[in-house]
């Protein structure tokens, strides 16, 4: 196996835009080095010792041929530590993806946060229609939305699940929208190998070079990350068949991975907030070995998704405190390997977009910035525990996110701002409202939040008393009127719309196939 | 005048309790050393050059005695950089505070942060009754929340107006309440040398020695800290008449100035954050030399309170950016002079207890807390622009500090925390529900939110689909009927009966007086 030096991944040069936030200040890291260095021996001796279950054939083959230890009976690898370290330092640090709009290309990694919208949720709501079953059109409107917010630069990725499409080719319908909907780069669920086929080869008629055939198109992509797309981990130390195969599948076209446990503390690990961490780490460890093994040197993602389980009472609670410090933490253990971080950002258990919808999203969003998590999924739209996508609560935490763009805005601290001369001019007792000083600066001076009522009480009143949530749907239908899809190559929708037919034909055919030889 | 040894005020032995947040991470700083500097180095030339008026002939000659310069008639001083940097250096780092229960007593400063609830609002609201004027009944029943709540570690303080109550003696029935209702350390609002008189003196009959004088008691009270009151400034660079007053009499029996400017950015300072903070920083250190010049040594309070006016609108925002990085600015140059620092809480400008509220109380109330506020003042209840005292608010606000305490409770990260034992046994694939492991730490496990509904979406929906603010009317009238008074002292409340309606009378007949002299 080849070894390839430590670097950033991919060969576009993206442009600073506002769907970047950049922190620079110190992250919040909740664990000392020593907390740090303790939970990394521990995954190391997790895969070492307990080993981790691929129930793949050519995942443990791959591992296998790379130095791990697997018993095939068992479906189990056994990963030793200086195997592990070996192959996670090949994976680069920050990864340079390619979209549609070059200005709207991304680096991912280092002080860089960006944020994606909801994802996968089987139900939709809207104060007018109230909850329901998804469907093709909202997830439409959805993708729409994200293409007008310029706080989210990542695009949609099957947001919702539209059961108005059949499961067997949803993801091409899914993936046809977040392609032509928006130029952003999108996200993508790869669950399976033919689902992630299909995935890059869809992006690959996107970013085809000219005169390319299909096959050469996907061949290109290996050395630029267009699409990224979570792979789960079915914890504890499990990973399904399916999701193997897409990992292989994205690894071998240098596609981004961001492999991500889902752990319910108390239930699929030790009820305790480190043995979490340690367990999540070694997970992902585990995914980045296969990875690495697959195409030394590809980018990959490390992810972290860690919520309580209330056994008092059954519930899985979100925005949690313990969600605080688990999320922050696995941002360190990320770091300390030298990988890109992904977490989750609006999250909540509530039902409605209330005041609990907006404690529990910023519970767990700003923390995510805090401990400068550099994608942060699930950041718009999600709602009752991510069963819900909401068009109100996407509004509000678009509100959320545009307030954390404008926190991290500091000023310069310098002569002019300081404005000594102004404080002495207008001296005790007087009022700056009418100076020229103040003329020049009011329009940009302060956050102006759009989902927020400044009124007095009797305008608010007379305006018609609404609460935010009414306010945010007034606002979303706003924004879709707003909305102006951007353009695209005629070729490409061609070439998009020709695979889509064959590929869905194909499957509709196959299960048919299926259906006549029951 | 004698310059006393710089060290923590007070004789009590406070003894930790929920009631204080201890944070030993480093704080948030939006402010590089070079501008903690430069602020400074401001505020020294504001008030060398500009100066700032102080509108009462006694604090001007205190001032002149103590070697700043002084125009009568423009009841303007300067303060030289020498006289304000030997001054500020003398008020002690922490404050050891009494209250009538020795289990509440408070360090103020250092990593300690102490939470206090809405003060001032003249309207309070609820969803039983909407919004109306505030009555001493009101006051009382906010006063025994506060009784009741564990993370409110401040009493009362004339929390709302009660407008059933004349102004000439509304204080000495609201410091009665805050007194006798709990027996945490109240604030108070020092409005003049007689009102700050009434509660130095109520405060002294209640932490009398035996058998001493009301006299007596009150000298008693120079060397033990056991009320704060708000000391506002009138900003730009003014300290008005009454409240030099309150302040003079504060410094004088040893109680506790919070010096707080309140500064709309552009109307009352230039347009810029850091002209804003330079000159809260010039008034706040302008009171903290008159204190020193008083009585050297004696404790105080650094506050700040910060808000843009928004021009285009005429609104003024809370909860805003601006907000998040003036409040922890204040922090950085509070702690740069060596004080105490506070700042305000859960400010929002919502007319309802939505999740606008919500979300603009957070992005108050949690940098104030990252940025390590010993005092946050105005941290539960606050509605509508400070206008209206919620209930329901309130117990919004109880569950963000709530969690706040959470957070900041970290894990410790060791090899029963890590549990490696418990991730082998369990293995891949398996749960932990049942492990001896689990059962042995599920109660505790996790916080548990008393306002958030976690429940199912069809169970939540069965029990009449309240939203947060439903529920938090039912949480606010739970707590008040679990309300118990703490026990008092037959003879304190006797000797407290005894002067307020003394006072009460002759305020009533100096009143008559002026009516029958007209």
């Amino acid at each position: 196996m080849k070894r390839r030096p430590r670097r950033p991944r991919g060969g576009v040069a993206p442009i600073p835009h506002r769907g970047i936030l950049k922190i620079e200040a110190l992250p919040y890291t909740p664990l000392d080095d020593a907390a740090v260095d303790a939970i990394h021996a521990s995954a190391l001796e997790i895969l070492a010792t307990t080993g981790i279950e691929m129930w793949n054939v050519e995942a443990r083959a791959i591992i296998k041929e790379c130095g791990g230890r697997v018993n095939e009976a068992a479906q189990r690898v056994w990963l030793d530590p200086g195997l592990v370290q070996q192959q996670i330092s090949a994976a680069p640090e920050t990864i340079a993806m390619k979209a549609r709009d070059p200005n709207k290309n991304l680096t991912v990694g280092g002080q860089n946060i960006v944020f994606g919208a909801v994802g996968g949720s089987p139900f939709v709501s809207d104060l007018d229609k109230g909850r329901r079953y998804g469907t093709l059109d909202d997830l439409r409107r959805l993708n729409k939305l994200i293409h007008v917010s310029d706080v989210l630069a990542l695009g949609g990725g099957h947001l919702i699940e539209p059961v108005d499409i059949p499961v067997s080719y949803r993801h091409l319908e899914t993936t046809y929208c977040d392609i032509t909907l928006t130029d952003k780069m999108p996200r993508a669920t790869a669950l399976g190998g033919i689902v992630a086929r299909d995935i890059v080869t869809m992006m690959a008629l996107v970013h085809a070079p000219a005169g390319a055939t299909t096959d050469e198109a996907i061949a290109a992509l290996v050395t630029t990350p267009v699409v990224m797309a979570v792979i789960s981990v079915n914890s504890p130390l499990r990973y399904d068949g399916p999701m193997l195969e897409g990992l292989i599948e994205l690894a071998n076209h240098g596609q981004v991975p961001i492999i991500t446990p889902f752990i319910m503390i108390g239930a699929m690990s030790p009820i305790t907030l480190p043995a979490a961490i340690a367990q999540q780490h070694a997970e992902v460890l585990a995914g980045i070995v296969l990875a690495q093994c697959v195409n030394p040197g590809c980018p990959v993602i490390y992810g972290g998704f860690i919520t309580p389980l209330d056994m008092q009472s059954g519930a899985v609670p979100f925005g949690t405190p313990e969600a605080t410090w688990t999320l922050a933490a696995g941002a360190q253990m990320a770091r300390h390997v030298g990988l890109p971080y992904r977490s989750s950002g609006a999250l909540t258990t509530s039902q409605l977009p209330d005041a609990q919808a907006a404690y529990e999203s910023l519970f767990n969003l700003w923390p995510a910035v805090m401990a400068r998590t550099n994608v942060i999924l699930q950041a718009a739209g999600w709602l009752d525990g991510g069963l819900v996508a909401s068009f109100e609560k996407f509004m509000l935490d678009i509100e959320l996110i545009e307030r954390l763009f404008a926190v991290y805005r500091a000023p310069r601290v310098d002569t002019t701002a300081l404005a000594l001369d102004q404080i002495d001019a207008i001296g005790p007792g007087g009022h700056h409202l009418d100076s020229d000083y103040t003329r020049k600066r009011y329009r940009n001076a302060f956050f102006r939040s759009t989902l927020s009522s400044l009124a007095p009480h009797e305008t608010w009143r007379d305006e018609g008393g609404l609460d935010a949530a009414q306010r945010a749907n007034r606002a979303w239908k706003d924004k879709l009127s707003a909305y102006k899809p951007p353009p695209i190559d005629q070729g490409v929708v061609e070439a998009l719309d020709a695979y889509k037919s064959r590929r869905i034909e194909q499957i509709m055919g196959a299960e048919g196939d299926t259906l006549s030889s029951r």
